[in-house]
């Protein structure tokens, strides 16, 4: 298979401009020679995940896309949105790669024996900058593949479902009996669901949309609280009474979202108890995590939920570090037994890395939020 | 001196009522029989803190107070703040007791020996119910004073004191090196200058006048930053770089003020770094503390700081009983030993119980950041 490979590959570049534009570009890069403990896998699926939209394409105000010239010379052009000049001032001048997992087939390999192993084998990576054509990696940052599995099906190995159960973890560790999640409907949210599921754990969906409340009833979830429902905050209220859910995940971030999560965990507090709440309020400990930006306004906290609470960033490498290595390999090992079913994804689109500049594309591909999941298969 | 202690005494009350008032009045009780570990203190000077404001004063429009009769019979009468009846819900029809701190004589002692050796004497009390002329408390709630020292001089010996000592040990235990502090001209602010100056921790002074900058110059505090200032947010980074402070306690709760901190640590994170921050910011651990109401607003938090954060709400009790007796014991002691020089306290106003219900005299009580620090005396 080795003689198959080229000399060269390309890889998918997003700089920002002195002239205040976001450029994606392809380079071309000779395919690497592996170490004694790597391998040079092709990349045949890497989704395109929140975390890496924020690099390869959040700060372009996407309705001035154009995209010129065709094959490797494809390159797309697009003004950076208002109020971003300061928070892309570091990266100004910097192609940066993205493409944080994926999957593909291993080309070359090391001399060491555990290199030697995977040749020729489908094997999921977590390493970053995989939106490319051949990436070489070390053998730890693999995770091999059953026979029979496809480098699409292998392609979210890592980001999701190990922030799905990350939640779950942290929910434990931390005290606590059941989960609130945001943006329910998602490819994570359904993950959770099932996660939930087979572990006995009450999880709250919140949705905003009915189609999303449809999607989420169809695979059995119990709790689903609409928020563009009238009665939102006494459902969700009832709900937290319910289940005890004094820990949110949510993946929104702005708006006052999360500030009515807090309120409605504090207004559960109080039902059970008959004694007067003091100027502080409940002393039940109500957790928000902010994992996600899908809306970027400010958040807004309107405190009236008494003096027992914490908002929290949370993502996964934190996580991850904390959770600590063997933690960690059990989490990992659920994720391959069950890749299939609990942590099965799906994608609405697979994509070229060419047809990743198109303009029309990537406007589709920017918008976290429409239910649209896209796949970049960069040997297509 | 036991039998100069009279029958009754009076007692302050806060009530809301069906009709959408608040009111302040007297109750007489009679004086309580202390039991055998209990004693009873005639209290001479009690605090007007914040904690006690919020239940006495705050969900009144001062604006539409009267004061009507006389003496024992004085009562004062306001409208309820727009906004605040979801908020006054739990309370309707129930007078409540107000006064965390306070100090006064002993004038009743039960048999037991640690009562006994208090009769007569000068202690400082954390109970509750303390704007009252004759309290009961256990032995244990009481801090004997040194002899000649006040009841005036001891009547803040907790919750000021243990505060700021709490922000001191909060940053110890979770690993930051040094403080930024908002709202830092406040008597709170001052002891904790005091306690960062013996202690040799570098402390950041937030204020929002030029006589509070004033105020900490002559005290010698070494970082004041002033948050009229046009230049703040860089002198807030320069002196955050400086000190390496990652962990502020804000007082004023409301507004953008907290994310404004949380971006200028951020900014200081950066600035030591070659490294391109990723998507997510700098891995440097950004705590924000608000352990105040001073600005009722929503809090705006502008996301703008990475992805490693946490924003909490900070209060004594929950500190308290964290730290462990043991710990307790030991804060307790530097307050009485340091009462007249770190802790010592100054009031602007000492008022009686009768003169609390004034509508003047509560128009004033009621702002809490206009640099008067009001005390009740009720044997007044």
């Amino acid at each position: 298979m080795n003689n198959e490979t080229p000399s060269s590959g390309l890889q998918l570049r997003s700089v920002v401009t002195e002239d205040g534009q976001l450029q994606l570009f392809l380079k071309s890069a000779p395919v690497p020679e592996p170490g004694e403990n790597e391998v040079v896998v092709r990349i045949e699926a890497t989704p395109i995940n929140p975390s890496d939209q924020a690099i390869l394409i959040m700060p372009a105000d996407v309705a001035t896309g154009e995209t010129s010239g065709s094959g490797a010379d494809t390159r797309y052009t697009a003004k950076l949105r208002s109020g971003m000049e300061s928070r892309v001032k570091p990266r100004i001048g910097k192609p940066l790669a993205m493409g944080n997992e994926g999957a593909g087939t291993v080309v070359k390999a090391g001399s060491g024996a555990a290199a030697q192993a995977l040749l020729g084998k489908t094997v999921a990576v977590m390493d970053g900058a995989l939106y490319c054509q051949y990436r070489k990696v070390n053998v730890m940052q693999c995770m091999p593949q059953n026979e029979g599995t496809t480098a699409r099906e292998a392609a979210s190995c890592f980001v999701n479902p190990l922030t799905a159960l990350g939640f779950v973890e942290t929910m434990r560790a931390e005290g606590f009996k059941a989960i609130i999640h945001t943006a329910a409907a998602s490819n994570l949210g359904q993950m959770l669901n099932r996660i939930c599921q087979s572990d006995g754990i009450d999880l709250i969906n919140i949705v905003r949309k009915q189609e999303q409340v449809d999607i989420l009833k169809a695979m059995g979830a119990k709790y689903i609280c609409n928020s563009s429902d009238e009665n939102f905050m006494n459902d969700l209220t009832a709900a937290i009474e319910e289940t005890g859910a004094y820990i949110a995940f949510d993946a929104t971030g702005g708006g006052d979202l999360g500030s009515r999560i807090l309120s409605c965990m504090e207004r559960a507090a109080l039902k059970g108890t008959e004694e007067l709440p003091g100027p502080y309020g409940s002393t039940t400990f109500k957790q928000l995590y902010i994992y996600g930006g899908l809306d970027l306004s400010p958040t807004i906290i309107n405190r009236n939920f008494g003096f027992s609470w914490g908002i929290n960033a949370w993502l996964l490498t934190p996580f991850t570090q904390k959770a600590g290595m063997e933690k960690m390999m059990e989490l990992r090992q659920r994720v391959a037994n069950e890749l299939r079913t609990t942590f099965a994804s799906h994608y609405s689109d697979e994509i070229s890395l060419t047809e990743a500049l198109d303009k029309d594309i990537v406007a589709a591909y920017s918008q976290q939020a429409t239910g649209r999941k896209f796949l970049i298969n960069p040997s297509k």
